[in-house]
Order: structure tokens, then sequence, then C-alpha cells
């Protein structure tokens, strides 16, 4: 079964609003294996109502609406669509009675205007809305079935879930949505598509995405079938082939950010870490810290934008700013190695470069970011030249950084591959 | 004119993302005087992005899409748009060297696939796009005009603003929309809604939206007008009205973020601050240091965590958490203090709490925060109870700090307006 959402109202049609209730509709559609084709935002406009329903009906089973049901003029949704279907509208006194009650147990007096809210298209099924004034709507037309809902997301919600989800459970057949998210870090969105191409190219049924998000790449699986077994061993043979090709760049299975599987993984080893950060200004300090628990693994971080505070938090020797520059490797290794001795943590992480806009030169240009990670067996470095803004330079470097401690902690210090295979398209040099 | 926008992509129609590309681009459609009759939002299927475009062409002089340039096979924009306005493909060689150039300066080889991004309709107008590889396109076809865009958001706005807007001022005519922002922290929604309303609803032409953000309320007024200047004299109106209503809870006009206003400030005052946080893992000298030029007022942050940190980086003296508690309005002092004795800045911040979702008591609760300002003429301290999860607590707990600064700044240490007036609802106690 397939379907489309229809979100009416001006507002949606304004920079300040968006709808969001079609996130909730669609992960309920999906579970009943439903799938949404399309959704339409319109505004308060019988013209074009009419139309986004009648194309709806054109191409789908199931047409879905949110909003427009309310008592005001410009709420228009029951009354486009009664139009549209050729049916008439009744007054239901049931419903008129149950927003009369409705009012007096506010103490308030119904507006007048509120009657509007008890009409209904003839033949619809009316489905009560504990929530607030308007019921929503059921209507059957051949094979088609057209949900009006109110937009207020509490009451939408509320009906979709006690009474269309169940309506729709009976009426769905068969396919279910089985649904895989591998996240990839240190590879851009070609270089992703291009090697796991030859895997899924070979999977007709399985609908994969390839996306890109600041600092990583996301794939998403999608495979409708009836066979839970089926499907399941079909999307781990995917996968499998997915991990030979992209090899350790996937690091999360489960929709988890870097920073969480990060934070998972420091508390999973008992390993404590410290941060002395310049360029990202306390970025990847607040990643670090944005999950629950982690002052158990977190010891601390400094944010030390000037030369002096390099020096007096994290033990940067002035003569090797002065000679190497306060942008090199070498004071990433120190900064790391610093933070982690004043500190007494298993790891240490420095991180220097040039966010931008201002500060580049020709030698060193914005985007240029050295990072380091100091552990029990000495520190690795690596040198990037990051494209984008000043956010994008920041946001890829703490990427970077907790990449970094990511492969620390699945191969040890002992393995090269923490220089020589993460993010390999930007590393020019590294030390251990 | 009118004007309809699709957005493409798949991933648009499950539970995961949602288009926002939409929001601005109706902002800027807006002020150039077209409105936004429809969104659509539609997969990666040629059908039914064949569908969608002839729809809206049929409706509308001007279609706008975002998503699906991109070079992988599931990127179908281009190659549907081809189709449907019966012309053909062809590759075009300065896109082509623009894209290997772009991969050659970040110092990588080009994938074979992206070639894809260099074939254009025939006729249509390449647009550079100097932050990706996509080009944007500008297609006219009778009377209708089809504007493609990339779907990555910042490509996506670079193009409209450098490319699209000024084509698109040329041919639009007629109403014009002015518009203003004002934003507002330390008042809740209702209390700001009510505080105003007695002055906007004086102008009937005007649309006034109240919306809330997280630690923050914006007030958005709308005027359609052909009159520029009795339309800028009726908002300075309204605006002056607001002052009155809402006094100095009005922290910026132009769009600007909070931490974007106290750079602004701070760097203007040539005022130096340095930030000593614990609840706020790094937050705030994140948010301080987001902006171009922060080396010039920011002096250094430190996060720490435990209880051992803020002693050896803010002085904060043993006894004082073992017998207040790490989360006191003592310790906040005296990690401003601290802090800004250490780093010999003219400001220093504090903050201790409870961001969840443990560790909270019946004493202290989820949510308990508190913060310290520490100047040349005292210490300014407000004790906070905020609602919300980790990361909302964290937000708002940012949003106070970065407030009194601003506050501090306006009236100096002298006027007791920085304890008082700062989001009185929350606000327990303060010392100076």
């Amino acid at each position: 079964m397939k379907a489309e959402i229809i979100a009416v109202g001006s507002e949606l049609l304004t920079p300040d609003r968006l709808d969001t209730n079609s996130l909730f509709l669609t992960e309920e559609l999906n579970k009943l294996g439903i799938e949404v084709l399309r959704k339409t935002i319109v505004g308060d406009n019988s013209e074009e109502l009419s139309d986004a329903f009648a194309g709806a009906l054109k191409r789908v089973e199931l047409v879905i609406s949110c909003g427009g049901l309310g008592p005001t003029a410009d709420d228009l949704t029951r009354e486009t669509v009664a139009d549209l279907l050729g049916r008439k509208l009744q007054r239901d006194d049931r419903i008129l009675h149950a927003i009369e009650t409705r009012f007096r147990s506010l103490r308030r007096e119904m507006p007048e205007i509120n009657v509007r809210q008890a009409m209904v298209p003839e033949g619809a099924e009316v489905l009560d809305n504990a929530r607030g004034t308007a019921p929503g709507l059921w209507i059957e037309q051949g094979d088609r079935v057209i949900v009006l809902l109110p937009g207020v997301p509490k009451e939408m919600r509320g009906l979709f879930e006690e009474a269309i989800a169940p309506r729709l459970a009976r009426r769905a057949t068969g396919l279910q949505l089985f649904h895989r998210e591998l996240r990839v870090t240190g590879l851009g969105e070609s270089h992703v598509e291009q090697r796991i191409a030859p895997v899924y190219t070979r999977y007709k049924d399985v609908h994969t995405t390839v996306l890109s998000a600041p600092g990583e790449v996301q794939v998403h699986l999608r495979f409708w079938s009836d066979d839970p077994q089926q499907a399941n061993k079909t999307l781990d043979e995917i996968e499998r082939g997915f991990d030979i090709a992209l090899t350790d760049r996937i690091f999360s299975r489960d929709g988890q950010a870097l920073h969480e599987v990060v934070a998972r993984e420091l508390a999973l080893n008992n390993t404590t870490i410290a941060v002395a950060e310049s360029c990202t200004g306390g970025l990847l300090s607040q990643r670090l810290t944005s999950i629950a628990g982690s002052s158990s693994f977190f010891l601390g971080g400094v944010v030390c934008y000037s030369n002096e505070r390099k020096t007096a938090w994290a033990d940067v020797p002035p003569e090797l700013i002065a000679t190497k520059g306060a942008v090199s490797p070498e004071v990433a290794v120190a900064l790391a190695d610093g933070i982690r001795r004043r500190v007494g943590s298993a790891l240490g992480v420095g991180v220097t470069g040039i966010a931008g806009p201002g500060g580049g030169s020709e030698e060193k240009p914005v985007g240029t970011v050295h990072i380091a990670l100091a552990h029990t067996a000495g520190v690795a470095e690596r040198a990037l030249t990051l494209p984008g803004d000043r956010d994008a330079v920041r946001w890829q470097a703490s990427q970077v950084a907790l990449d970094m401690v990511r492969i620390y902690l699945l191969y040890g210090a002992s393995d090269g591959k923490l220089s020589s295979k993460a993010q390999g398209r930007s590393s020019k040099k590294s030390t251990f």
C-alpha cells in the first residue's frame, strides 16, 4: 500500500514553520508496511487544496491530511474534500454535543463558529478526538481511503494511534519495511559510492541511499519484504559486503553520532581522556560531554586560543611555538602530550589549526589543522586541509579527532592503521 | 509572481530527515515579492519527480527544486527535468574542469562518477557552485522558469544568493515583503505574547508571529507593501512599542544569535573573557569562539568536570567544594573568580550544574544550574532551575550565561539590572 501526506496550513508556507507531523506519520505508516511516496504542503486555499487531493488520489490508495479542520473561516479541508468527492456536508449532532460538552468542561461557552466542526461529508466515518474539538474523518471512495486529521500534533498523534492505525493495519497487506543505517567517516560521498556500488547494485530490490552530512556519509538500506528472515539475511549480506569495501570507515550501525560511539567505547574500555583544543574552541569537549555519564571518562578540557594559554595549561614550550608556529604538527603533539600528563588521563587530544575566515597564509591556508592523540605508547598525529567555512572546518576537525580516538580504541597503538588508514585523502604525515 | 518548491530526496520521505531548505527559499522568495503556493517532497524516483515538476509547471511560473544533483545513480533531477522539457543532456567541459580543480585543491582524485555532474540540459544556464561540485541550473521554457539547486544547504544558499536572487529580482514586480525579526531571552513565549499583543493588534496589515525556540523567543513582523517608506515607518513604530513592552529582553534585531551579539559587544568594548564550565562541558567556550576574530576577546576556557580540575584550573578551594557541594552558588562564584584571575581577563564566567539525566537529588534536582560572572567590581551570580533534557539544560545555561555578559556590557556592574531583570522566572537569588 502506498500513501501520500498533505499538510494543510498557510503558516507552513512561511519561513517560520515546518511541517513536522509528517515525520510521525511516515514512521507510523512505515511500521504498518505503507510507503510514503510524496508529501505536499499547501496553504488554506480551496483551489490549491482540491488540486493537491485530486492529484494524490490519482497516484495512491491512501491520502492522509493534517490541518484545516479548525472552526475559523480559513479552515477549508472538510468543505473542499467533500466537494471534490461529490458529497454533501451534513451536521452531526453527536459531534456538536461533544464539542459543547468540551467547552462546558473548560467553563467556556462554545463560540458559534465551532458549529462548523460538526459538519461531516456524507458517508464519512467520524473519529472522536478526545484532545480537541475537531474530530478526524475516515472516508472511503472506491478503492481509495482519505483520512482527515487535525494539525495540532497532540491531537493528530492521538487520533492516528487510536483510530487510524488499527483501521490501516486491517487493510494493509504483507510488506514490511526493513531499514539499516551505516555511518562512515574519512571518505567523501563519491568515494563511498564508488566502493559500495559493486555490492549494492547486485540487489535490485534493496533501495540504497548515500547521503552526505557534515564530516560523514550516511548509507541507508531499505527493503520492503513480507519475509523478515529473508530480508534480514539479505541486508546482513550487503552489510558484510560494505564492511569489506569500507574497512574500518563504518563507525555506526544504529544511527549513533560519532561522539556517541566514541563515548560508549571510552566508557566500555575504562579509558579516560583529556582535551587541549585551539581552533575547535571547545567543540570537542562539548561533544564528548554531551552524553550522560561522560564524567566517568572525560577528565577535563582546555580551550587555549592564545600561545600563553597553550604554555600555561598544556606545557607547550614557548620556544616550540616560536620556532614551529602555533599551527604545526609539533604544537599539536605538545598539546596532546601536555594535557595528558597534566590531567593524568590515559589519552590526550591536541587540536590546533586555522578555522578561518582570516588567519590563513599561502603556506598554511584556512582549513589547515593538526590533530594529535597522545597515548600510553606514544603520539599519533594527522595533518589535514579541510574544506568549507569556519563552522565546517571546526566540525570536521572534531570528527577527525574523534575518529582517531575510535581507531585507537579499535586497534591500539601498535597498529599502523591509526595514521595510515584514517581519512587517507588528507593525511600528509604522521608521527608515532 | 508565484512559485512552488520541490524538495528531492528519498531520505526526505523517511522519519530521519526533514526538508529545511524550503524555509530559507521561502524567506528569500518572499523578500522578492514572490509567494510560495506549494511545497512538494518527492523521492529519488524519476516517475514521481517528473509528475511533480509537470504539475508545478502547470500551476506556477517559477519552480525551484533542491536536491538530486549529486554524482550518484540515485540523483535523477537533471535527467528527469531534461527529459520532461524535451531537452538533451550535454557534457559541459567547463564544469568538468571546475570539478576536477576542486578535487585537486583538496588533494583528492575526482571519482569517475562525478562526470555526471557536468551534464547539462540543452539551453540551460549553468550557475557556478563555489562550495561544492554540483552546479545550479537556470532553465527558461516559454514563460516558465525552472531552477535546479543542490540539496546541500550551504551550497543551495550560496547559489541562491549569488545567482538566483539577482535574476529573480529582475523578473519579479509589485509588492515587496518587509520583514523584521526580534529575538528575546529570559521570557517565555506566552509572556512575550502577553506583553506585545496590545501593540501589534493595532496594526491589522502587519502579520506578527511569536515563535518559541530553545532558550529564546523569536518575534517576526511581516508586511507586504509597495511603499518602502511607509512600510518601514510602520514597522519602526511597532518595534518602538515592543521595546517599551519588553525592556532590555530584546537582544537581537537582525537575526543574530545571542553568542554573536555578545561576541560583537565584547570586541567593540575591548573586553576580554575567560570561562570555567562544568555542566555545559565546553558549549559556552565553543559558542564564544564560533565567531571569526574571537581570539581578540576570548582568552581561554577550561572544562572542569571533576572537583580536582576545578581546583587545579580555577583555584576553587577543595574545602569549599566539600562544604557547599560542587553544584552551588559558592563554587560558581569561585570558578568565575578563579578563571578570571588565572587568565588575567576582564570577565570570568563560572558554570556548574546538573544537566541530567542522572545526578539529581531532591534538594538539587536535574536542571539546577549556578552561573557566576566575575568582573572588575565584584561577582554576579544566578541560580536557575531549567526544564528539559540534558541538551536543553546545557543550551539554556549557556543562554543565561551569555545574557549575563550582555547585560553587564549594557549597564556595567553598578546597575542592579544584572540580577533583577535577567530571566526573572528562574532567578532565586543573586550576590554582587
